[in-house]
């Protein structure tokens, strides 16, 4: 999964950088985003720390709180709005690959299946376990978390509604296909097999199957 | 949610308590694992210290290790099985409600739903933060997830199979049938809202009567 620049949401990286040296300053910043994402995805907010992410990251610490003042929870939220454009990237990609939108959810899971695998099922959805972590603990992450949620399900509601489905029943489904693409994912990822995700982007085809105007 | 003493797994509780005292030690133990549960559940495997599970169970950290002398991996183990039994209670209670199954599913959800709304949207799957952040660190806890996951899917498939649905459908539904469950939750949690969960018992009946013999 390669994550786009242009599409980063938010300005903070471009603003930052420039005001202390636009290239390199970028540079360090945007690694320190992206270890932020892998270690968030891979054993959540408390697990990870700042040393640990600086140490990953070939930063100084001094430079994390330079790009990051309000230290961990704002560099956690602009993690998750990575990792928020790197699965939105993904659902294009998905979305993308057939014109059928039943079709498109099984391209989906398929995708997800296969870049689980590849990290021998450790990188999951990068906002579960941090949204879960952190749910009445800081409403930062949390506005974070549910605009990813939100990005995704529109991605999904686009799709639908231009194969001219209706529009409650596009945002509805769109609702449950991020949630069920949350759950086979936890489960394919704690029973190791794609298993979980194959079979939901059957029942998904199904069911999109089921509302076709 | 009342967890039943009779239908808790594994006999650990009992022979431990026995070899001590029996009333009084089964009680803290018994105090120690739910504590761990519900910690486990509302902050996670790596938020959540030996310490503060003794604070609150009211014991101390003597006893923690007396009886679990595997430290905190044994202890959240055994909570997932705890957390286990309890969204299984849950899970018979919804799936026995109604006789048709695609109905079962919208009661299952709307239990869940209630329970989020009265923990203040805080309380929810008791597996799903503490098995992303120990993937791949505790063979241990991953067993735990994995039978706890295994054992819903087995309750909603044996409800399928009792309707009369062919068997391979059965045990695929029920596979995401779990998934839907874990995903939705997380969506209403962090969205603070039933929709989510509310969606995912509508379209869950639809797919379920897709199947139907």
């Amino acid at each position: 999964m390669e994550t786009k620049q242009h599409r980063r949401r938010g300005t903070g990286a471009t603003e930052r950088g420039t005001a202390a040296e636009p290239g390199a300053a970028l540079g360090t910043r945007e690694r320190i985003v992206r270890v932020t994402a892998r270690l968030l995805q891979r054993q959540g907010y408390e697990g990870t720390g700042i040393k640990q992410i600086a140490r990953e990251a070939g930063a100084t610490l001094g430079s994390v709180y330079h790009f990051f003042p309000g230290g961990k929870q704002e560099l956690a939220a602009e993690a998750i709005r990575h990792g928020d454009e790197e699965m939105a990237d993904l659902l294009r990609e998905g979305l993308g690959s057939a014109e059928d939108p039943a079709e498109a959810m099984v391209a989906v899971t398929a995708l997800l299946a296969e870049g689980l695998r590849e990290s021998d099922w450790l990188e999951g959805c990068p906002v579960t376990a941090t949204a879960l972590e952190t749910l009445g603990g800081s409403p930062e992450i949390q506005r974070a978390c549910a605009r990813a949620l939100a990005n995704w399900q529109e991605l999904v509601g686009a799709k639908l509604l231009a194969c001219g489905f209706d529009e409650q029943d596009a945002r509805e489904l769109a609702c449950t296909v991020i949630s069920v693409l949350e759950g086979a994912e936890l489960t394919s990822q704690v029973t190791r097999s794609d298993a979980p995700l194959r079979i939901a982007g059957r029942h998904l085809h199904r069911l999109v199957e089921a509302y076709r105007p």
